[in-house]
């Protein structure tokens, strides 16, 4: 449908093998983004005591845009994350264009079972982004972007429970923006590539099973808390959870299937 | 059993907020990574050209010692990675006692669905590892490698595969052992711990369900590749696959249900 932006070429985020894999479309890098419930965001400390090693952090992040709320997964948006802000990263998040990261998010879709060890695989899609981020401040902003994370954690979940947030709760919920200056990804559908003399060996092929198992993840039947008194499980979840675990397991199945 | 080893603390694995779910215990942190089939490796680059968002790489790695091979989790282990190696990557690798790398593994266990969008959370569990990365050169250290990682993939892989691997696959094979400094993880029990006043409002309580989806990691029935041979799947496999969706499935059930 028109047009595909892509993420321009940097020395950061240029693929230098495996080039066939990789992707730089927006669409393609923000829906891996938006549908791994765990990024992993790195960032340098200027703490000497934090040694040479970059910190990484597990959040929760969704691709939005609060100016253009409508804006469509293929055009250009920022990165919303939540999760444990420490005061260290929060300072360094406040000084000049923001705090430099680098958000990672991979998704195993099968086990790519070869006739030998070299060409064991995985089937699965990466995507990293690289921006600056910085803490939001402005209240209608932040309201904006929980309901964002709450609904990619389960859609319909943020008109589902107790909003809006009461002053309290905004004032100790800490959320990030990051600008995206660019980003990659990469979508490995490579197959079972076994060589010609492995093909050929009876020996080999007569004892070695070869092929893929796809591998997806399960939204388990929801358990209501001690506390629930809401004894019917609503539509929005029980629609949510069979929605997402049909999606997911034709995913990898045809993934797998297509080798 | 016996002795429990911990990572000492030091300013770059301490963690400062949710304290009563950090761990240092060696086989928790060592579990958690040897479970998660991709792990995000970060590091900085000394091209200026990479800016300064460090690298963040999608690979396969496993705990295991060479020298002493026997050794339980609960001892101090290296730290095995496979994946794309660039030249770039390489040749930090090798300048003085390896390359400074940050290694996280997270996996998601349960979505927490309490009132209020602010108490939301995931069941989930995560470790870090800090470290030098080098690069494998004994070929024997590196076939101990290949056999870590391809029995991680499934269980019995390598065995039931062409092996050993040939001098040219060994040879285009790259593995870094990371050296471990120190680590960290985090084991997210945490219910949904809604506060009173929405807990004694009917107006609430009667319309939000509240409660824990389990999630987990699903590995399908393996599909065979057109030119496999093997007509029914060796027993190994079907052990290991029913094994880890049993294992998978229970974990994050009974976590659900603790609530």
């Amino acid at each position: 449908m028109g047009r595909t932006l892509v993420y321009p070429k940097a020395a950061y985020n240029t693929a230098h093998r495996h080039n066939e894999c990789a992707t730089y479309d927006l669409r393609e890098i923000h829906t891996i983004i938006n549908t791994t419930k765990i990024l992993h965001v790195s960032f340098n400390s200027t703490d000497p005591a934090a040694g040479p090693y970059p910190a990484i952090l597990p959040m929760i992040g969704q691709m939005g845009s609060f100016t253009h709320p409508s804006a469509d997964l293929n055009e250009p948006l920022e990165c919303y994350i939540h999760g444990y802000v420490s005061m260290r990263m929060a300072s360094l998040a406040r000084i000049n264009d923001g705090l430099p990261v680098t958000i990672a998010a991979s998704k195993v879709d099968g086990l790519v079972l070869s006739l030998t060890p070299y060409s064991h695989n995985y089937i699965y899609r990466s995507a990293v982004l690289f921006g600056h981020a910085q803490v939001v401040t402005d209240a209608e902003e932040k309201l904006f972007a929980m309901q964002l994370i709450t609904d990619s954690v389960m859609s319909g979940r943020w008109e589902g429970s107790r909003t809006p947030p009461n002053g309290a709760e905004l004032g100790a919920t800490a959320i990030l923006r990051v600008k995206i200056a660019g980003g990659s990804g990469k979508i490995s559908e490579a197959g079972a590539d076994d060589k010609k003399e492995d093909l050929e060996s009876e020996q080999v092929t007569s004892r070695v099973w070869s092929g893929i198992a796809p591998v997806w993840e399960v939204i388990g039947q929801p358990i209501p808390a001690k506390t629930n008194a809401v004894k019917i499980l609503p539509e929005y979840m029980d629609k949510f959870v069979q929605g997402e675990n049909e999606i997911s397991e034709k995913h990898a199945t045809e993934l797998a299937k297509a080798r």
